[in-house]
């Protein structure tokens, strides 16, 4: 370990969770900060000029070293873990997984989420409202995928749980707050989201 | 190597070349295999049951199996090479920004491209229209986040060339096309850009 392990986060963020997930699995301990992304407090001079210039959390603080991108951040704290496989196809399919998750599930389950439960939909902009239809169709064919995927097998990538399920458990598991996808309608996702609440260690996005 | 490797793609998007790109520099052969994009032909109801339940390329076909996502599909082919740093914290840097250009670059600079250069500003719909100011914005961000980290470090992640900078090289090289966004804006990208294309084995998008 390099020093202390600083979670720069929102605590209702997805993101962020898959970074204290990961950790208590490992059985490892964070220091939390919190910022209010809804007051713009990760856009500050400040905050950009020491923990993201990208103005975005979380950002995992290692020492004195930063590491924004929740997925690096995990993919750091479970080195040499059994989070990640070590056989050379599995390996690149749990990052398959992953990439999956912040280009095809990310911008539309959870920004749905974001949107609907958290700012409001009465505070969205003409142009967010437009796109609302888009996001929730898209977040449903992701949905789709992960359950045929899960139909087949029992985790995302390799043999057994890897950061790809915790990665995808993320906003999955709240996919209904705002009540745009239900997840009833995919059972194997629901099998799947359930066996990793049984995991040793795991912990809820409230706690 | 486990077999055949073969590249289902279409040759000018970016993430396709990634690919090829991170195979000539480790001088592995691809067979590949071109799909009209425009012409729906990764929608298909054999590529969704074969290839690609996203219906997306790139996806590396490795003997009978598959590898969507780009930025996956170069881990498989650069496993144990030099194109991936081993410690700890490079090796997470590394896969940071290949995530931070899944999530913060791609969307923005090659969605402006494809839209204006391929799609033809003409064919967008009112609610492209409507995005193409705020792509363009954060696409410039995200070309200006790039400059201010290769004014202070050489390569993206590590001590040297690795999958971060191929990652983001394929997009970046070609953000002119469509005239949206100026590579003389950004001079220590430009400079990376060259040390990337003076590589031994480089190959050009068009090769």
């Amino acid at each position: 370990m390099s020093g202390a392990l600083i979670l720069h986060e929102y605590a209702a963020s997805g993101n962020c969770y898959k970074i204290r997930l990961t950790a208590a699995l490992l059985g490892l301990s964070l220091e939390r900060r919190p910022y209010d992304i809804l007051k713009g407090e990760t856009r500050t001079p400040e905050f950009l000029a020491t923990v993201n210039a990208n103005g975005r959390i979380p950002v995992l603080q290692i020492g004195d070293r930063f590491m924004p991108e929740s997925n690096a951040a995990c993919v750091w704290l479970a080195h040499g873990s059994h989070l990640i496989p070590t056989k050379r196809f599995a390996h690149a399919d749990m990052l398959r997984w992953m990439f999956w998750e912040q280009y095809s599930h990310e911008p539309n389950v959870a920004t749905t989420r974001f949107w609907l439960a958290f700012v409001g939909r009465h505070n969205l902009s003409e142009m967010q409202l437009g796109l609302l239809p888009g996001k929730i169709e898209a977040g449903n064919a992701a949905l789709a995928l992960l359950d045929e995927h899960l139909d087949q097998h029992e985790w995302l990538a390799g043999d057994g749980l890897s950061l790809a399920d915790i990665a995808l458990f993320a906003y999955t598991h709240v996919a209904e707050e705002g009540d745009a996808f239900r997840l009833a309608d995919y059972p194997h996702v629901q099998r799947w989201l359930e066996a990793i609440v049984a995991q040793p260690g795991y912990i809820a996005i409230t706690d």
